[in-house]
């Protein structure tokens, strides 16, 4: 059988629920599954939970842990890369670097140490599991997928549950999810729902009717938890501006003029801000952290049962269903992080977009979607595709012109000596040392 | 022979230079002229000192004034659009109600009256002379030759002097600019240095040695006029930046780290701070406003010459020269604003390029030239050409949504409702009533 490789799989949330589904896919019975991080605590916790899980629902599985990424990379089938480097820890302090500069919420530097990384797990797979599928689930998905398909031999395949976003409309609406049936192409976390049917028929009259005669309503006594923007005022304001609903981590984005402060995003996000507001993000952290010691807890007494933790139903993620099918030669559809080739109108051959695409054991195809509204294209497609290329760009050539010059087209930046004094105190952080190197 | 209609001719200037060129060119004697211009006292004057000029240097034109554009345009051969509908009275209107919703300097909504214009003479052409050749030399050329390429059926090529800036290099080198050669394609306003010879062999080396050596001492002593913006410090900067030197109106624009304020311009441009700041354009509009009355002294004094102020020496304008081309088959080179069609690498095919073009009497022929750099194409040429694309959009659809959006892209812009503000205000002017029944 196959042999799964899960790199960064301290993650025990990501982990345990990728071993639920695995356990649950009778036809994937016999895998081995090689767990990696470089947290040794960390992961024996998400190693000891598995394990236990497997023995309680009775299903075999063969379970490895290691710190070395060769070991777990040799010989791998599939590759699941879900590791942040260096963790929340690190980002928090990047962040606070860019407040004490001005900038609201931190800044996008390019996040050199994630490419940087991505790539070396494919220069890895190259020599080790050179066949194996590379699985990308990490963030940034759309500019590590870019670079990965243009810069390594490996079969790279981004996964993202962002789209799902689509089945919250519905719930809203008050329509069965089950019925609903959708598109949503574009970039990972910038896609845009090109067909929305519930029952067959084209389901966007409901929403319209909805902004029309219920938003203002829903939102006075909205209380929507930190993860909930899908029916902000922001994502229905990104519609009406572009003509297509944004779904999923979509809604979480949008121009400045919706994340300027707190009061801002809390107008178009509701009383949390969001996502991505000091209060949403505090809230994310607590509730990772709560996570870690609930599945510390349950690691530490061998007498507690893991199944009733995590009752033994499928998620909706996609990463076994895919395997599956690549294994097992079931085709079928799945929203995938593939290379464009022509899929959507306007963007080259060699960007990576979210798309769905058709699997089978012999490859990946993408479906050519529906062309996006030139509004859309010219507004946010091409802009952001462009941010895209000036990361890459700059991870690529190493030069911090480029670094000076994707913070100067910051909309917060009000002079050229903040940017660079910003520059400089980034790369000063000593966990960015190689980044500084980088661009010394 | 042929008839050129001059739309705009009560810029004495300009129809003065183009009748002295006529005059000094053998091949296109006894062409008809006609002036055309809304304004029958700028009209008068610049007739009266183009009949006078061409009768002292003994030239047979037949010259004709009309204040009827579809007079002027009537079996035309060549049309030449130079007008500014409003004139710079409309402009400082504009620019007045911009820096009160603190945009200082203005801003461009997308220049609706002259695209509305444009395509107006357009039209006209395709009933009253479809065979002619509109050549635009009004601003803004980028967006406007780009809306008549798709929208129009007439031929249409627009011509700057722009690209000249590399002479004015060459002469603060101190080599004789004739013995250079070089090249600088890209969008009007917006071209680049690609290659720069003298006596045959590359001079970037000479500019490189001028920025090492000799740029300090010369801007310390610097007392540029206000259009002298080609060996600025700003213009060195985005050479350092994108890897080759700007030309000629390029350099006035760049990044808005260049145009803050005045101090930033001063910084960047000298003393005056460049063509476009409150110094700069006064002086601008001052001497146009000191030629104009020097015009009018010259058209009521019928006892002076004409010729003692403008001798008889061949301007370095390419209208005529363009136009004894495509009459007499003299195949020449010219720096034509012309669609793509593949000449510049990475630009869409409908795009009007500003390049080296080569023009007979069948027709006119892009040069494919050098691919510029990819650290050009991705922060400079792609993002001009999305806003010459949203300006488009604004004036093709009659979408407010876009011109609020245009004004979120614009840096300074600081909140939703201060855009919102400057786009009702900037309605309501008079003049812009057309526009805001466009976008009502």
């Amino acid at each position: 059988m196959v042999k799964i490789s899960i790199i960064g799989a301290g993650s025990a949330s990501f982990s345990l629920n990728l071993i639920r589904d695995l356990c649950l896919t009778e036809s994937l019975r016999g895998s081995t599954v090689s767990f990696m991080d470089v947290n040794e605590e960390r992961l024996e916790v998400a190693y000891t939970l598995a394990r236990r899980y497997a023995a309680e629902v009775k299903v075999d599985l063969e379970l490895q842990k290691t710190m070395s990424r060769e070991e777990s990379l040799e010989d791998a089938d599939f590759v699941l890369n879900a590791a942040l480097v260096g963790g929340h820890g690190n980002e928090e302090v990047q962040r606070k670097t860019g407040e004490k500069h001005g900038y609201y919420r931190g800044v996008d530097l390019g996040r050199h140490r994630q490419l940087r990384f991505f790539l070396d797990v494919a220069r890895d797979m190259e020599n080790l599991c050179p066949d194996a599928w590379l699985i990308q689930c990490a963030n940034p998905v759309f500019e590590g997928c870019t670079l990965l398909t243009r810069e390594s031999k490996i079969k790279v395949v981004g996964l993202c549950h962002g789209h799902y976003g689509a089945l919250e409309i519905a719930r809203v609406l008050g329509i069965n999810p089950e019925h609903v049936t959708f598109q949503a192409p574009g970039f990972n976390h910038c896609i845009w729902m090109t067909d929305f049917l519930y029952k067959g028929e084209n389901a966007y009259p409901l929403i319209d009717e909805w902004i029309e005669t219920k938003a203002e309503g829903y939102w006075k006594t909205w209380k929507p938890e930190y993860h909930q923007t899908q029916m902000s005022p922001a994502a229905v304001d990104m519609y009406k501006m572009f003509g297509l609903f944004p779904i999923g981590d979509t809604a979480r984005g949008g121009g400045w003029w919706y994340h300027q402060d707190l009061r801002t995003k809390q107008r178009w996000y509701g009383p949390l801000g969001g996502f991505d507001s000091e209060i949403g993000w505090s809230r994310y952290l607590d509730s990772l952290s709560k996570h870690t010691d609930d599945m510390l807890r349950v690691a530490r007494d061998p007498s507690t049962s893991v199944t009733k933790q995590f009752p033994p139903v499928k998620s909706r993620e996609q990463h076994i269903p895919l395997i599956d099918t690549l294994v097992n030669d079931k085709e079928g559809i799945f929203q995938l992080n593939i290379p464009n080739n022509g899929a959507i109108k306007g963007i080259p051959d060699d960007v990576v977009v979210e798309i769905p695409g058709v699997a089978n054991r012999r490859r990946i195809q993408g479906v050519h979607v529906a062309a996006l509204p030139e509004r859309l294209m010219l507004h946010v497609m091409i802009p952001r595709m462009l941010r895209m290329e000036w990361s890459l760009e700059a991870f690529l050539t190493g030069d911090k012109r480029i670094l000076l010059h994707m913070l100067l087209e910051d909309h917060r930046t009000r002079s050229l000596e903040q940017a660079e004094g910003l520059i400089e105190d980034f790369l000063s952080l000593p966990f960015n040392r190689d980044m500084a190197e980088h661009y010394g």
